[in-house]
């Protein structure tokens, strides 16, 4: 049959092609009765416990969507409490919280763990690695979910994607950063990964908790810090005493947040339930990274236009440079840990189909199609 | 307060913020009694009208993919039939048929009511609009929603994003087109507010059933046409016959696809119905464009490497008159039309800031952070 042919066929409706499901979990709806098979009678009531501050603006506020909309689509069968990072445990052991049945569900960000799962890092986000849209990919398209699934099982957590900050700011400067000397010996407040290329470049990477990050800065402890974008960095004053706001944001080009569901306890759920948590975080998936770019896109104007902050733009020296960087120490982690090669291969390998499909179509769309905008960089 | 004790306070969750929810649709979960309350005895078979093929890849295979999730998020308690355009009622009166109830619910695309609702184009796609990221920051974010909304009411209807193709390819063409002169005369398939243009350029649009493209492009009765991307542009064969390729798709940046369920009949529904059906649909639009970015990566590599098509990009003056007469076609229509005016607005104002926001992250991403891919163009 030529190509061609197949195509004409369908739309002439001759053709009855087997249908291919890719979809999350949950078994083929043709093995069970049909009709209502819902147990009315038997209730949920879950905590989650997360790594924001209580309702934390789009991060926190996103556990509370995804807690109502569940309620909302169970008939109140399962109902979420959701607790801020510090109320009922630590945030950074919600993970383990969540592992050991003490809380049956958790929201952050997969590289918090890193240091337990070096690989969980690559379902957030690496410096120089993808962004928003191409990792969604990857994630649903392209194989990454299930590795996540199988890394995660080990633990005896099923992850789930449950949003994207999008492409973060690069952070605020006491002072301009004109050459790869002028890293040397800044102490900045940027953790992880972007933390090691940082020192590799003769930085320092210091870690400040997000409450004493603004009197760091204001006393000089520190010469700069990333945040998130401007929006939440808009919040957090620092354009009252940093004089420089640096993009892009290299070292998170797109960061997904997670959902972990206690895996004992999602494979007891009925098929209904857990496909209505699976929903919930797809649906917040897309509520968070539109939200995210909305509130961005306003506050940044705000940013520039009422507070006159000095925006300024990475060389393309420094930043290749930190590529290498970046390049260096994802080797050392890969090399020292097989699980993290393989999560790495595939992102890679799958990176360079992506890369190149976006380069004739996102970055054409970008460099070509969208008007540019100008005349509002101070 | 100072700024930066907003967030330190509510590090330490000492603050009681008034939580925002901009969710869709539902009452507030608190107005209800606590406890199920599901009707497990009333069960609701419904009609799906598409405007696609059967089972047409991405497309068809997503709206089994919502009836599949629907149906098991409810418990079997709502079933929905997915028919192919032509099975139940020719694919472009699928509006129609929803509207008078005839089905319950339909897919397709916004710009194909153009003839009844000029303004629905704009959530769809417009020849050099926003992207996919971008139409859903504006839509769930930014008022586009909204509007939509109230638009689709004045037809009974409810309107819900439901995937998008992300950017689409510019098409395949028997000639180079190296200026404008080469448009002049050129016979294209290409439907919409893309045709419009090309034909202010002094080409033709010519419209040609999808089951008769490649007969009419191997047979020179056209010059060239667009279709979708490199997946379906591959399955189409159009490489076998025609000799360039170009990107970008200027005419088609990001196309939101869309459910529209009968109004009456959705407001009569228990409200976890009513999410489960928004929810499905938003798990479906982070689900299609992943997969668009993944398979169209795929298939575009396989155009080049095994099948050796010749990439072309079209010329940026080339571009910047098509933008020209883009606008010129888009002033008519609002001209012409106070609602698509008024959506217009919202759709332009928006993007002036998301299009700033972009410019320093996404297209930084594109120009700075991503990896330059090359040696795989012919």
């Amino acid at each position: 049959m030529k190509r061609k042919d197949f195509f004409k066929g369908l739309a002439f409706g001759t053709l009855s092609l087997p249908l291919v499901i890719r979809g999350l979990g949950g078994k083929s709806v043709g093995q069970r009765q049909s009709g209502a098979y819902i147990n009315t009678t038997k209730t949920y009531e879950w905590d989650m416990v997360t790594t924001w501050p209580p309702n934390f603006p789009v991060l926190g506020e996103g556990c509370n969507l995804l807690a109502r909309w569940v309620e909302e689509m169970s008939g109140g069968r399962m109902k979420i409490k959701v607790y801020g990072g510090g109320e009922l445990v630590p945030a950074l052991e919600a993970f383990d919280t969540v592992r050991s049945g003490a809380a049956q569900i958790g929201c952050g960000a997969a590289y918090y763990w890193a240091g337990k799962i070096p690989a969980a890092q690559f379902f957030a986000s690496v410096p120089f690695g993808m962004n928003a849209q191409q990792l969604n990919a990857w994630i649903v398209g392209g194989g990454g979910l299930r590795l996540w699934e199988e890394i995660y099982a080990e633990f005896n957590l099923v992850p789930m994607v449950g949003g994207n900050t999008g492409v973060q700011m690069g952070g605020w400067f006491n002072r301009e950063i004109n050459s790869l000397e002028d890293l040397k010996g800044l102490k900045m407040r940027i953790p992880g990964l972007g933390g090691k290329v940082l020192e590799r470049a003769g930085g320092s990477s210091v870690l400040i908790p997000g409450g004493e990050l603004f009197t760091a800065l204001e006393r000089g402890v520190i010469d700069a810090t990333e945040w998130i974008g401007p929006y939440h960095d808009y919040k957090m004053g620092f354009h009252q005493i940093a004089e420089y706001y640096y993009a892009p944001g290299w070292h998170e080009p797109g960061t997904a947040l997670e959902f972990f569901v206690n895996k004992t306890l999602y494979d007891e759920l009925p098929v209904d339930l857990q496909q209505i948590i699976q929903s919930a975080a797809a649906k917040l998936n897309n509520w968070m990274l539109s939200e995210f770019e909305a509130k961005n896109a306003i506050y940044l104007d705000k940013l520039i236009q009422e507070e006159h902050v000095k925006l300024r733009f990475f060389k393309q020296e420094i930043l290749d440079k930190l590529r290498d960087y970046t390049a260096e120490t994802l080797e050392e982690i890969t090399a020292s840990d097989p699980i993290s090669r393989k999560v790495y291969d595939s992102y890679q390998s799958f990176r360079k189909k992506a890369g190149f499909w976006s380069s004739i179509s996102e970055e054409r769309y970008f460099s070509q199609i969208q008007e540019k905008q100008t005349g509002v960089i101070n």
